[in-house]
């Protein structure tokens, strides 16, 4: 375990830069973001950026010798109760202190941000200018735009795959493979309850993830009875949000000025999508639901 | 489309002989179970069985000339306030309708039933004797039980696709392919909130489906400060349901007695699951979060 | 049975006519306006003006050979689980789509419009100008204005009772025969919420409709603590709102310009008021609560 | 005015002799019965019993010398923050409490007691024994019974309307004049949220009063998806409840024993029904809704 | 006790006055104020002003001949159901009645005016121009300032003592007697829920009352991870809010211009505190948390 | 600071003697017992009790070499959702994981146990045998019983206080100093919900803490109408509590057995009331409310 640099900048400096790119008033009301363990005055030097701030996240971050973990999802959404080994989230935060690590959370006020989860998933569809996708809370959430000319869905979705990291599950898609899609849709993380607005923005295909069953079938449905569309694709919650952490990395350093030359960011390497390996999915030549 | 027999059963008479399989105050409270359309008095003589009543079923039934189609899922579980064409709700409402063909909807209540989806789920599974696995408003949801010797937990989930219907997603599991598995728990359709009576089963492995990101990496974080387990095994909404179908359509006939000898029971070729196919996944041999 | 006319409007054409007139966004956000059943293609030759969509009233339009029926009162204000026959709503819904016939409500929309039930309700009151009630959800409830001159109670009842159809129970009214009254407050339906706002309107008289006992005796007791007004009117819900289907007639055709000279406009012959005899009443010389 | 006699009954032996007639337990939870104005020791001579305390009720127990008002309503369900006499109920509890009355409520213990309301309207029905319609909070409300031989409909409200005291309205009657009725359903006060149990217990004719427009003519379509009943007799609110007064009157006296034969019991002149006249009423020969 | 003059202004005119002073829609939404005894046109002569409504302030009242009383805390802040005098409300009520005394109540609306609680509170502590401490339903409540310069705690809880009038619990603070005080926030009554806002003026003191363990033991723990400010004084409920008393007494009879110089106004003798002793308190010398 | 012998019992063995005396399904379905931070095999040799877990008492601990700090009250009562040491509780829970220093609270688990905070409480008032003062959530909150013979209310005070450990604020008494008490009821921590409980225990005097202006000045008032019973003592939050920990302390170690001999368990010195000084306090003699 390489040795941490004690010259680090203050933990203080380097959360002022992270509110500047992600103003902590523009996260959802519900949400809990913002710094979850440390201490403004410890130094940092080394800094991992991951998607989850898992037991396996925490644990690269102590063998890499890091000490801030910026992640996008929340460690305590739930408030906790204890922080005895006993349970997972006492267990994690028990070891990022005993360690002496930072952990810091830009969750849905990183979704909105221009450096933030939509921009990256939209350019990752091939998207160059887009307008917000639904307004909540006075922030934009999602991102709609047009690809420069149309493209088959099973296209746009292989297209879509190769830019994300590899997961067991991979990308499901609802709509025919030779389909052609033009106006899209997107929104990181879980968009169940996006549908109405989606349909608002006439987008041909619907790029999220984490749908369910009922509301799936059910926009389904509602596009049966017009043209077809919206299609879906589900781009697996942890993919989708994943893209984010390049933007960061490529963002934070810049953010802090001379000071931030001093600092070293990873990518956590840890995939935590909890799925390991799929069996029996029969691939796009099966298709059609009649 | 054959000529329906009009000297069938009267609908009332299929609609007892549900109910005694499946009591309507087994069903959750929530729950919208019993006669979606039709008249007690209307003659059924072709009954067709399906997951989800979606408009293709609909259009099935009609081509097969079907007088009831019974599904698992509930077509009005929200309440409509029109069935005017413009909605998917009220097209498929209209279309029932004008076809005559009535609509039966057992769903939790067919979820707990001996004859039920718990059972099936269990039998796929080559479980034998099952003990509820938790209870919610008096009635066992879920069942749990052992296999008769452990197996790898790889083995157990490609046993389990040989039994479900194809699907473009396919199984997924969280877990290592090689860990060996013998106490199964089994919840069909959305299993989220019942990881706490998982844990306190002690299952090796729980199998259900419509698992979302949070809930399925939280699952795995608390099996990570404990031994592992219990591995996850998403076996998808509609897949881990029709199983249910060839039980009712084996019990449904005897129930009715002599009478019943006149029913033709079908099972839909429709495939409700929404999504056609999937791209980017990487199958088993590249497993493991770390 | 009279053959419909299959080169009718399209129902789209009659529902955009509609809504101009009374635009669905100045209903109350409980409210459920708008199209109940039918295709907006199917074409309408023959219109049905009714206050409630009751089985009666359907079989009217049937027998009428009527394509669309427009109501006040949504036939689906609480959502529906069912359209089995078993229930009166199910059997309206099966009689409305097995007859092709379509529906429409306009209902506290059509309270607040210029062309709605307020106003023909203060005209049959013989007031000219009138100034809202109450402003609720920010639409104009109710309307207030001045008689030319001032009349007894019982002779300002008694002329309202010419303009309205006849109702078993007639008009109740609470306040001595002979007491003058000029300014009148009017509001449509079901008026025990609005006596605050009747109260600040300074009315010597309410004309409205289903007022319960304690309503309608705390707001004497509390006119007993002042100058006795304001006098209570029960018109009858039914009879109060049905004013406002000549209305209706006369705006819809001129709204549709010259397609609209194809359309035949009818005004239903059931009474929906459900009270069918009255006995045991005593009349006016009966008087006086002390 | 006759001078109250000073060595009357202590308050509070009334109260307890009311208490064991109508236990204060028996009233349902959202209710406000007991002593509302007076002290326990103030001795009591001259009862008046009345359906409301209405400031005329007040004003003729002052003038008859009475102590004690015993009511059905509560003067304060809804509590009041104010006694001052600008408001009904504050000139109501000052004008109690300067001419030293006391107010005693007994509500829905009074509607459930076997010398209650409920019995008190089935014996002016003409039922014998009954049963209890629907138990709410573990008491029975309402009660259902047969009469000795079926009657038709009108005659059963012209009997009926004999035995209550006079009202501008009257009796309300759904139904035809000459349907046949025998088994019967009675709750005293505002009956719309009891349709169910009024379906469930077979009636035939549901005598009940403050009914509204829609309840009701849900109601009458249900039944017009069956055989037409219930059939549905609004009996008006004040004159349903009244008839428990001559009840109170009878049992009160005796359950004091000896101590009873100095009180007084008036029953009130006042008619506390809001209505004083009716115009415009179409008598039975115009019924029928087609 | 002395004769009241039946000359005096009656009642409504005083109320106008005080409702000049303390607009009523300056109250919170949750808060009673107004008339809560008395007749508009009964004529006031000599007023009573006390912090609580308490029996024995009424008593006095009645001693002294006194017409109306004017208190800071509703006496029916709670709704009533009953006013008989087996509880101590309805005993209140039916005293002011019986003794012909309004009672007048200017709560939240008294906090917040020039001539208000907050004020007076802000004088006490020697403090001169202020800013509102926190913004609630759109008035300022609580006031914060700056001395003229720092003084000890110890010194300035002393001076506050000297102000308020004397009760058995005295002032309790916490912090360290010599430790340096000079921004200075106030909240008369109970203050538990304004910490935040304490926080945010960067008092160094915060002086209010009727703090709970909880509450302040956490705003000590906050204060000790900074630089230990704010300090707590709880002055106690009544003794914080009896300041308000002459300054009303001051600003009444001048608001009511030559009419109000009939009029007397007192200031209650009572003590409505309820702790009537103390033992077993160790004073200053002995303080230190470690 | 002394060295922890590293052989000490491990946590888990003591949490389960804890939760022998105290078991954990006994605390109020509101409340957070157990284990707040900590592992389950960690050595403990040394433990703390305390009421709150402050800041102040961890630094006690550290400096003791405590290994364990058991307290009555939660540290995360309401759930965190970042131990940043930005915030008070943060700065605990990271010094608790810094300084490998577990937490363990039983709160109203342990106001209900034999060995609790009700008995102890009633000890110190002299209370032999007691009954539940009132049932919650099916466990006895609070005791009452007689004292051998009356005294005096100031001498029982004085008796009290003798008993506590001292605060600044001392013991708080409404009631007259002389009045005779005998029958008591006790109920640790804040009491203000109690008193229908109390009053229907016909207790002399109440022995609670925390009581607010408006509650105890009401609950006084209701007494005024009665025989001026029950009486109250404010004891103190932090002083009534505090006598459950010599009982804890001498009923672990036996709970333990042999194992717990190597334990030492010791008592703060830290008084966690948050009250360091009073001024202006006027002693006993200068009661009376008039």
């Amino acid at each position: 375990m390489p040795a941490p640099n004690k010259d680090g900048l203050p933990l203080r400096v380097v959360v002022s830069a992270l509110e500047r790119l992600y103003p902590p008033d523009t996260a959802q009301s519900w949400d809990r973001v913002g710094l979850v363990s440390g201490d403004p005055e410890q130094p940092i030097r080394r800094i991992l950026l991951a998607v989850d701030p898992t037991l396996a996240v925490i644990d690269e971050a102590r063998d890499s010798g890091v000490d801030l973990i910026i992640t996008h999802h929340p460690l305590l959404l739930r408030g906790v109760h204890s922080v005895a080994t006993t349970s997972a989230k006492g267990a994690a935060v028990t070891e990022l202190i005993v360690h002496d690590i930072a952990l810091y959370c830009a969750h849905t006020n990183a979704d909105v941000a221009d450096a933030g989860v939509g921009h990256a998933l939209a350019a990752a569809c091939g998207l160059g200018a887009t307008t917000g996708l639904e307004v909540t809370e006075g922030v934009e959430l999602g991102r709609v735009g047009d690809l420069p000319e149309p493209v088959s869905l099973g296209a746009f979705a292989e297209r879509l795959a190769a830019a994300l990291p590899p997961t067991a599950g991979g990308i499901r898609v609802a709509g025919p493979y030779e389909a052609p899609v033009q106006r899209v849709a997107v929104l990181g993380g879980a968009g169940d309850s996006s549908f109405e607005a989606v349909r608002r923005s006439r987008a041909d295909v619907y790029v999220t993830a984490d749908l369910r069953h009922h509301p799936a079938l059910e926009a389904r449905e509602e596009a049966a009875v017009g043209d077809g569309t919206p299609y879906l694709v589900d781009a697996g919650h942890y993919a989708s949000e994943w893209l984010w952490l390049p933007t960061l990395r490529d963002r934070l350093v810049p953010e802090l000025g001379a000071a931030g030359t001093t600092l070293e960011v990873l990518i956590s390497e840890v995939r935590t999508d909890p799925w390991e390996f799929v069996v029996g999915a029969r691939q796009p030549s099966s298709g059609g639901t009649t």
